[in-house]
């Protein structure tokens, strides 16, 4: 049967969103029907917010609705150390764990020759200008993804950066914390062994 | 972390839909900042459009953005049949079997004392209304679910139309095609006895 055309538009809508195929996007605008109409319209809002307040830092890239960002703002992080990552979510990862209180700087991707990423795509420039305006800056931590292609651009970055005397880390790779030996997969296994560490 | 208020906003969205979580609501936001401007634009007018376009029919009490409905509407189809379903869902389902030709009437859910809905919450009195006026019909069917509530309508509106002189049917309850009898719950089974048919 043919939906009345605002549901099926909304059902389009939802499909559009990741993971969900075309019973759940039915599903959910029917519920959204019998919604409350609060609710819906802060929906609508906060879709509109999306695009329209938020914007990216200008310091270090990572999505804000104020620049700089909350975390470029504040003086008591300590501004000796950037951590690089590859995009906003990560971020937001390593700020749930309450220990790290550097900076961060969000590559936004990581380089792809297949993709066409080069270092011009990803915020590469606005690292190196930030290292050279700001002598503060001791420690580059690379967060990049132990991908192919996070760890190529781990590599570039490192000899982009250590000519100018600062140093520069990479996250440890190995085992999960409560991953079995048994069931690690071997470039973990091999991580781990590499990096392992007197006691 | 605290998420940039809009992204907090939408996350907090999202988790108002059925089955959406935390993680998931977050994943979908981040997913949004990265969705064309179009598509989000498309996403907030739906939104709203289903609020302000659609309403009940007036005859059926199905959702519709025409009053009356399209299938109310249609010429074509059998007026001296009204299915009985609780929901407009219950409706778009029928309809996708492509068999039946008759058209609907929606209660708007069951007889439920427990929830206090009785029988002024329903569209019951519509439903009278609509076999008085309309001589045409010659059967009422009652498509309620097979929960104890659903039964209890089923009862309650056969014996409101049957004096009428009206034909009142009621879904076939029993094993759906596919299914293993080995699996089956005892009232399916039940059912399914009780409604054998003569091959």
């Amino acid at each position: 049967m043919l939906y009345p055309q605002p549901v099926a538009k909304l059902i389009d809508s939802y499909m559009k969103l990741p993971g969900i195929g075309a019973k759940t996007a039915t599903r959910l605008a029917f519920f959204t029907i019998d919604m409350d109409d609060g609710d819906v319209q802060e929906f609508q809002d906060s879709l509109k917010a999306i695009k329209t307040d938020l914007g990216h830092c200008s310091q270090c890239g990572n999505i804000t609705d104020v620049d700089p960002c909350l975390i470029c703002q504040d003086v008591n992080r300590d501004h000796s150390q950037i951590l690089v990552v590859e995009q906003p979510q990560d971020i937001m990862a390593l700020e749930n764990m309450h220990s790290y209180r550097g900076l961060y700087h969000v590559l936004g991707g990581v380089l792809s020759p297949v993709k066409g990423i080069g270092p011009d795509e990803l915020r590469i420039k606005s690292l190196l200008q930030r290292l050279q305006t700001n002598s503060q800056v001791e420690e580059v931590i690379i967060a990049t993804n132990a991908t192919p292609d996070g760890e190529a651009t781990a590599m570039y970055l490192s000899k982009l950066i250590k000519p100018a005397q600062i140093k520069v880390t990479r996250l440890a790779h190995g085992l999960a914390v409560g991953a079995d030996i048994e069931y690690a997969d071997e470039m973990t296994l091999q991580r781990a062994v590499e990096g392992r560490r007197q006691l």
